[in-house]
């Protein structure tokens, strides 16, 4: 039997090869006689998983290698807190505002610092993005924060900004939580980047931080020492426990990237993916996208039946058909379709024929 | 093949009976077409993984309606920061150290608010406990911090004082980290216990927190939201993203508990286990346990062969016998055997059978 199609925001649909994988090793991981979640994380069997782990992202994402990678604990709304802890020094912050998420990010960062919002696109309702140029950034700030895709909302940033061509000397810190891994990083831009792993990379509970070495060491005497970058950093992430069977999908999942031809051919999917979806939005009568073209997020795809009586019968009809999680953010209503990697083409072709059938014969 | 027998201290052994029924439902949890890991933990079927999760603990433990369970991420050693981040008010607090890691425990807490070692047992080298009519606690504490079963050293306090005997109104926090579930838990001597999943509930990733309501709300103003106890409670632990996964094996672990005859027969199950090891390093000329008879652990066993040069010998002869992670903590030197719940009577009868052999033909 084929497995529905899985259009969660995240914990997201996984690769399916994964899944067997992990299966199939569940008592024996490579002969060792243990699972993996019954290893010790200092033992020669994990050390490997990790390792193996950091090279492939590393290599995957072309990691620089001024750059540390993390894993860490507590997804993208404990780094709200930890990226201040650890970067703000009690001083000046710039947080660019572009959907729930940022909201969220800059509230949490006001316990730590001066947070000063350069720029915002509440006014549109989150539907399009402020233009770089706009922004009105802080000479005093010890970084610059943005979200470069917001999931709830659906805006993506579709190139990271230069900071030094605005004319600012901070670092920028981008939460890429839910488009990780999906399209290439400029990382001569980027100071700090982090994620929760939920989306593109494996299940809930691990988040991956990737920090210039530049920028360790700064943390505010009350930040935990677990959540002490410079700390994780020192100890490969084994300062406290880390989250080994999650970690050890994470590696899979990156195995899996590799031999689908690494980012570059991810991209192209995920490009196909989302216009095939787009394409059909703006053409029909029923369905509509209410964020800007130019800013439209590849990976999360929120929109809305013309008339909201239809969505109860809408999402029934789609669980019949096999396509589940469609249902919208609980604040914004309608439907949400994420495309992440692991979503195949034949998921997003299989959205469409429904959509359309039910645009045809029930709408 | 029978697999072989894992004594880590953690992340440690499962049960055969979890790992296979995660193995078998992976592609598929109960006809929903998806992994757990690929579940929003805001749809039915994660909030029923949560809420049976809940229940069958609560049940287990018999944990009193005034007390809330959390889920949470970061280990014991995140809790030594977000423990005096939530009690403490910046106030005065007592730490008994007892081992290595009520040691970390008081050094973190000096973070944030002043720590009265009430007691220490360092100068026995952490090999027996200090009588609780010992301790020197403070009027003013706003809590009394307790590591009731040190991994590392092996010592465990098999029963909680009673601070109102002891002339202290400050509730009773305690790191029971790795014998959880392994014995009752008295609760009306204590006011929250928290401990990391991965000895005898599930992998690495969550963290358990029991807390009485009444210690809720007095969180410090720069304690990180996620790990607010307040906010965690208030949002059923999903406050962020929990960690799917691990709480759905934790939940299997908590069934399989329940059909060994609950956490009574559990006990007696560890007690015989224990003694079996205790009394065969006891009447050997080759092995010692350091640790005072009144106070070892059932759960950490840690012993010395009386010749450091045969621990080689001794490990690689274990492997190859089937008895994995044996070796002893890096400060320590020697070996280690952690007896969690998941161990059967047959792996301790296994490694007591290598342990003869060794003697009488190795050593």
């Amino acid at each position: 039997m084929n497995r529905p199609f899985n259009f969660s925001a995240g914990p997201a649909v996984l690769p399916e090869e994964v899944l067997r994988q992990a299966a199939v090793e569940m008592l024996d991981w490579n002969g060792s006689g243990m699972s993996v979640m019954e290893m010790s994380h200092r033992g020669k069997e994990f050390i490997s998983i990790y390792e193996h782990a950091i090279k492939d992202v590393r290599e995957l994402l072309s990691v620089p290698p001024e750059f540390s990678i993390l894993f860490m604990q507590g997804g993208g709304i404990a780094e709200n807190a930890i990226v201040p802890l650890n970067l703000s020094e009690a001083g000046q912050t710039d947080y660019v505002v572009t959907g729930n998420w940022s909201e969220r990010s800059q509230k949490e960062a006001q316990k730590y610092c001066t947070v000063n919002v350069a720029a915002s696109n509440r006014e549109s309702g989150h539907t399009c993005l402020p233009s770089p140029a706009s922004w009105k950034l802080n000479d005093a700030a010890k970084y610059v924060h943005l979200c470069t895709n917001e999931t709830v909302h659906g805006v993506e940033m579709h190139e990271i900004p230069d900071l030094k061509a605005l004319g600012s000397n901070a670092p920028l810190v981008i939460d890429f939580s839910s488009h990780m891994a999906s399209r290439p990083v400029d990382w001569s831009r980027v100071g700090l980047a982090y994620g929760g792993a939920q989306k593109n990379v494996g299940p809930a509970g691990v988040t991956l931080v990737f920090v210039r070495n530049e920028l360790l060491g700064r943390a505010l005497p009350h930040c935990p020492t677990a959540f002490d970058y410079k700390t994780v950093a020192d100890n490969q992430s084994m300062y406290n426990t880390p989250p080994t069977y999650a970690i050890y999908i994470a590696g899979l999942t990156f195995k899996w990237l590799k031999k689908q031809g690494g980012i570059n051919a991810i991209e192209e999917r995920n490009i196909a993916k989302a216009k095939l979806l787009y394409d059909y939005i703006d053409a029909s009568q029923l369905y509509s996208s209410r964020v800007a073209p130019a800013c439209r997020s590849r990976m999360n795809i929120p929109f809305f039946l013309n008339d909201a009586s239809l969505d109860e019968r809408f999402l029934a009809g789609a669980k019949e058909y096999g396509l589940l999680q469609l249902k919208g953010y609980k604040t914004l209503g309608g439907m949400r379709a994420s495309l992440y990697n692991a979503m195949p083409f034949e998921g997003v072709q299989a959205l469409v024929s429904y959509m359309r059938e039910f645009e045809q014969t029930k709408a």
